[in-house]
């Protein structure tokens, strides 16, 4: 189950602190031009390092290409992808290796395996969503170029700090994904301070996928929901994940949720873009929750491999809002999910042609 | 994509108004005794025509066995269950096949397929999640028996209504799944204003799983956490998934969220029982959002299939709030999800044997 | 691991004297048109009883179609088809209960299972087919009328004997399926003599897919062949598959067996129309090797479920060929294959067009 | 489609001139021990070079492990293995890219894709086994240290020469897999004057199981010799695959073919260990036939890329007779196969505990 998606199929591999991590990208179809730095730009937009609001932990995060590209362009066979770790700097986790991390899946390893690669997490560490950024690389451009399809992200609260405006230009200038610009010293003083007591806070993201045409989306266990859920809720700290108005909808009257449609389109988008696991037409909206890192400088109680209580006290590199460089790669799982969708829908319906009346987008309702 | 789950696959089949709804569940342990009348109470629990608040639409739901079952006991072979459909009323839906009613998946499958079987929904109708409590009558009763594990559902609000007190033995007690007894006359009554206002409201369900050992579920893509998201998010109106703290987690910091350890297990719970996408051996703790269903008696905008402008209005039978009876369902795609994930860690870790240190599972810390 | 397919899913369930036999097709494209009397001719095709050189039990096998179907077409969603058992003699069976036929799978299904339905072999029983030659009614149709692709199989040897002359016309006329009208006398006599003897004998069948466009197949683990093979290995009692030249390519040197090409096409195809798992363009060509049955009258040394040496005489009613009738199951099975994989190309190779220079299929090569 | 196996999932990457080729081989058990070397043996059986009568290709082989292994033990996370390519003599495959090799996938890759990587044929080289022999070190480890199981291949014909007499200590002491050492001399002679002559020939090869338990494989689509089947007719050059008695059932009788059983076991093994989907607990013994090469020294007519006539000539490096070195790859995808479905057998019936009577293994018959 290191495999991902049925036709655009990515199967990832490598622990944080072994020789390297990769992939191999299943089902693409041929012809998609791709090179090796076309991976820098979304990778960096993941790495850590970026500011000292993140780990320091500093990777070159080189892709190579192996297999599936000639001369430029996608093959059809299979695409492998390899990183070798670099700064892997197993000293600074000699103790996970003794003791059981709260909130990690150090004890969780341990009794699935009975054995487990403790440096740097090993398999369960962020370090493997590398490959899922450059993965999603190769199905944004097809995506993109096929469809018009444009998957994007940002930060859409961190603590209990959220955007007061919202500007997807003011996204990719800050080194929080944040969409207003006049918070951005604010949240530094904020991380400042956070950093400094050694505590961590949560975030959440918001994905947005416009152009997506109906008709996306597979019922009944194949639902474009239920996929993305899946995608995003297997991205390491995610603990929630919502569509369209999400647990919004729970207050909500019927009539005020339903989106009603007119010539004009859609008159709201509370659904997200999915009605019974299709798509609409409409912008594709997930959004994520993700968890306070439990790797704290604050010291906490758990148990060493032996059973005993010990104290724990992270000392390495760590993020003290994991979500700030997680919104790459929430836009990859959505990217993948939607290439995934499309090439399962072409097989099925690429029959069926242009069905009318097709409705306009219309309007897009925010979450809340 | 009718089928779902890895090694325990159930497939549906079956439209709303058809002559049938059914499902094969494959790759069951032979053995399990089962017969067709152990199905009757969940299928009861969930359905419609319970009380005045669901709809009235009164299905019989006798579930026929015609196959895998072999003098009353699974024998490893596909067990496929049917039932018939007897209360198919179809001339309340001649009009579905004219428009496209807001909040449905009619527009969706209309774009999709080109061609849509319109009577009460189709295959996007929720009656299609009968063959989900169903099928999971057979999950629970192995769970239960071969490992103690125990799934269990409630209603955690209604629009804004929430409960005030806890208490598992009230659950069963009333029509709503209310945790809280002293409440269930004032929610009659906020129902009966709803139902007379023509409009719908949301609802959260709560699902927690008792007993389940550590070790199950698989990093990265096959994550416990990740398959329970897509299991409840291919249920009809869900909106979003929740796992242990879920959307709290936001706002909390680091040392409030992870759950520190003590000789006396778990101090807190707030992972919802899965680490690294691995069980931790607490509960397993999954809350869900319902949407307000979008069928209903107030005048709303949409196309119909020419491309006019209309009013859709319904009268047929529909519930207020289609959360109060997907307690079940929801139970039902938890246990699926367990079950089929205990046979693959049984597949791969079998030979691990037990592991120690073994943590109690320790508080049980409610999600907020 | 009762479903076959990626995309074209059929998942079958049902035992041999259970109250019914059932399969759901998934992943059909919508706006085939299809109505219940369309199965009747490949299922008669394949009926016992229809001579007596096959077994005299009688099967209306009237399907129900239960789901799928709206107005005649289908509408993408599953499509449940149902037979119900009525020429179920379960007491012909008693003795199946107590001891292991030679031959037969009673002896691994109760090493597997602990546990088996013994009624007329249960689940291993060949009634199964019935669904799979059900389900290709489908395949064929799509095949037919998108592709032009249309797939026929003939018997090529019962026992010793072998066609001297071949045509398709004679095939159909003959129950046998044989492809030289002028032998089917002497083939009447022989099954007589063989019938009063009480043995059996094996049978070869090959299956013939004419139209098949160049590029349907996926290397490496998804090649054409490699899923006839798996497709026609999977019918009960094939013991051997071969694709083209088969075994017979053992023998042949290089410069014989490569299919040289001119402008006028391939002029020969010892290939059987696959080269790196991907069709050619030419004639698709399958053969299959039928053990003779095990069930009979005369007598055979086995262990009964004690451990006792006994005798075991099948008086039941069996074929004394039973390859004779299974060319319409081996078609079903490469119908299956083709329509899967032409789903899977369409999936992603949908944007490659035609590509230049298309060689003509040119010479049949007879496969021997 | 690069992916084979269900449970013990192999996903391949990598051309025959590319970078690099590899596998992640996911699903594995963990705590079994696996170092870089134990790769060796079977890479060395598989190599090109070794004797004069294969390909003159020298490579290196050596495997890097790139995941999955800490501390010398599989951890239960994908296991990713890498060669780079050293000895690409680009050059000699110039022409490949400008015409279509009959009997090569050239064309089929070109109509499949519009598009491929020309060298030394790219994916459908057979270099991409390799990988497979790599992964099936760990499946045959780990089936001989858990249940005993081996897992041999031995040459069965060269074009019309077949073994006199069987020793499989014969077999590891030629370079041709032969089981009578006595005619290796004759087949020296035999090889060398076919290379001489330019041409090429088939062969077959013979794969045994010993020490497979009663009860592993999967009806109905997941029988055990259907997905053989599958898993050697994947294998480059390969037309045809059988079962125990293959086609030579076709010209047995019943009562001939079926195994009786007596309290001594088995008195035959016509059946090559499987019936009805499910391992006997005798040898389990498949068969395959290989295609003589296609490439030749000997002129043959074909088309280029452009449509016109051209003459095709071979000069690189090949081997007269592919199958010869085959017998490693025909072994690992048998233990492959063995090892995804011993998984699955502990998944579904890992509570069906010893089940009696066992019946012996008994007489191994010969195939013919």
């Amino acid at each position: 189950m290191n495999t991902f998606g049925k036709l655009l199929r990515v199967t990832t591999f490598g622990e944080s602190h072994g020789p390297a991590i990769g992939c191999v990208v299943d089902g693409c179809p041929p012809g998609i031009a791709i090179a090796a730095e076309d991976f820098r730009h979304d990778l960096e937009r993941r790495a850590t390092g970026r500011t000292r609001h993140t780990s320091q932990r500093h990777e070159a995060d080189e892709v190579e290409i192996l297999s599936g590209v000639y001369e430029g362009r996608t093959t059809g066979t299979p695409i492998a992808l390899l990183i070798r770790n670099t700064d892997a700097r197993s000293k600074d986790y000699a103790n996970i290796a003794a003791q059981f991390r709260p909130g990690h899946a150090d004890y969780t390893y341990w009794q699935k395996y009975g054995h487990r690669d403790p440096r740097g997490g090993g398999r369960s560490s962020a370090r493997e969503t590398t490959m899922r950024v450059a993965a999603a690389v190769i199905a944004k451009r097809w995506l993109r170029e096929k469809f018009g399809v444009r998957v994007r992200g940002h930060l859409a609260q961190i603590g209990e700090v959220q955007p007061r405006g919202f500007d997807w230009n003011a996204v990719e200038g800050n080194a929080f994904f944040w969409p207003d610009a006049t918070q951005v010293a604010e949240l530094e003083t904020y991380m400042d301070a956070l950093r400094k007591s050694g505590d961590s806070v949560g975030a959440r993201i918001t994905v947005v996928a416009d152009g997506v045409p109906p008709g996306w989306g597979e019922p009944v266990y194949g639902k474009l929901d239920a996929e993305l859920a899946a995608a995003l809720m297997s991205i390491n700290a995610v603990k929630g994940v919502e569509i369209g108005a999400g647990f919004g909808a729970v207050a909500q009257t019927g009539s005020a949720h339903r989106d009603e449609i007119t010539r004009d389109g859609f008159e709201s988008n509370h659904a997200g873009g999915i009605l019974g696991g299709i798509s609409t037409g409409q912008q594709v909206v997930a959004s994520v929750a993700f968890k306070p890192t439990s790797s704290l400088r604050l010291p906490g109680r758990t148990l060493d491999v032996e059973g005993n209580e010990v104290e724990v006290v992270t000392t390495g590199r760590h993020d003290p809002c994991v979500g700030i460089r997680a919104t790459p790669i929430c836009e990859a799982m959505v990217a993948l999910v939607l290439m995934d969708q499309a090439l399962r829908h072409r097989a099925q319906c690429g029959d069926v042609g242009d069905v009318s009346p097709r409705i306009p987008a219309g309007k897009h309702s925010s979450k809340r």
